[in-house]
């Protein structure tokens, strides 16, 4: 091995696996953060708020206080985002992990282009919504995603 | 240093105490994962759903809108998986500085098994239910081993 | 590049901005897991808690159930704690991305100050509470340094 070679090895960010694990956790976590906007945006819209302070400009008192209530289409956002911090952290973690444990760039690319899809998919399923098993299904493939990237983890790593 | 002894320390998966911090952080995030079916078996066993387009194979109207509701068992799944998400993210973070912060291995063992065994407790004593103070001390317990690899990040690495 | 320069930059610790990554993220985790604690507290002074099992030691029967009760001031600390899950996951995420990325030293640790300094100006702001816009600003900013370092992430590993 050329002295290069190794040096170029050291840097995580030239290996390709690397870099695509960083471009797809990097896209997974945004998606993840637009659920905020996506909630903001129907908080304000259906004005329907949670914390006194956010519904003081609105008026004093009673005025105010009707803003305070839940809203369908508020809550199914804030199920959908829990949904992805329930699925999303499991992918980050063990996703490094893989990407750490040398597995061919080609499955690699496969486990996380089937990941994100099917998780973009599930947002999609959710705030429409579509009919199941649409969610289910989309739910079910980024699952059996990150259990097969944990089974090779566990199958390179393993140190109990 | 040999030039093969620093190839070999560059390959983070060759590290034994990075291998052990790999298969405990794929352990308990396979256990949180545990929670989504947990909480599906509770949803489909106790009919109890959240969403309308769930329950729409049960018939039409307020056939299956009687299915829309709390269930006390799912509502129990529900809170040890917010639990574990709020102790597992920190143990994977901080666990994986901790494990290149460059700790003995045996002390690095003893930190992530007794984290995962006391969250497995934790979950136990969380769907039994065991009385309390069960449930506490686990959780007690996997916190402690956090804030004391918290501390040894800190120590090794403070850069502010 | 002497070997020993080289030895040096293949252990991440060793590396500026990677020990600074490192500080902050173990800070924030840390703040994020002192919500447990205020919550714990909360209940505890509130007496308003949610599993049968936690008021067994108030009695029996009616006198315990009267403490199985959701309390203003507990549910403001969940909000707060729920918000950090949904912020700070993305930081630690896209933040060790970002730090393998090769950032200028002055740069990221801006990005990691001013994110964390945000994101403790959130609490108190969530906690006292300070009248908004106080604690919607430092949400967005916080929320704008991590979409800043997914940026880098894309721009410098990007591999689709």
């Amino acid at each position: 091995m050329k002295s290069e070679e190794m040096a170029k090895s050291t840097q995580l960010i030239d290996n390709e696996v690397f870099r695509a694990y960083a471009t797809y956790t990097t896209i997974v976590l945004l998606k993840m953060m637009l659920m905020s906007l996506v909630t903001a945006y129907f908080r304000i819209t259906r004005k329907a708020f949670v914390n006194p302070e956010d519904v003081a400009s609105f008026g004093k008192g009673e005025t105010a206080k009707k803003y305070l209530r839940t809203d369908p289409d508020v809550e199914r956002v804030r199920r959908g985002h829990l949904n992805d911090l329930e699925n999303i952290v499991p992918f980050v973690g063990i996703g490094l992990l893989y990407a750490l444990s040398g597995p061919e760039l080609s499955t690699a690319l496969l486990h996380f282009r089937i990941f994100t899809g099917a998780r973009v998919l599930h947002t999609f399923a959710y705030l429409i919504p579509l009919p199941q098993p649409g969610r289910g299904l989309s739910w079910a493939v980024a699952y059996a995603v990150t259990i097969s990237m944990a089974y090779k983890v566990l199958k390179t790593a393993l140190y109990l």
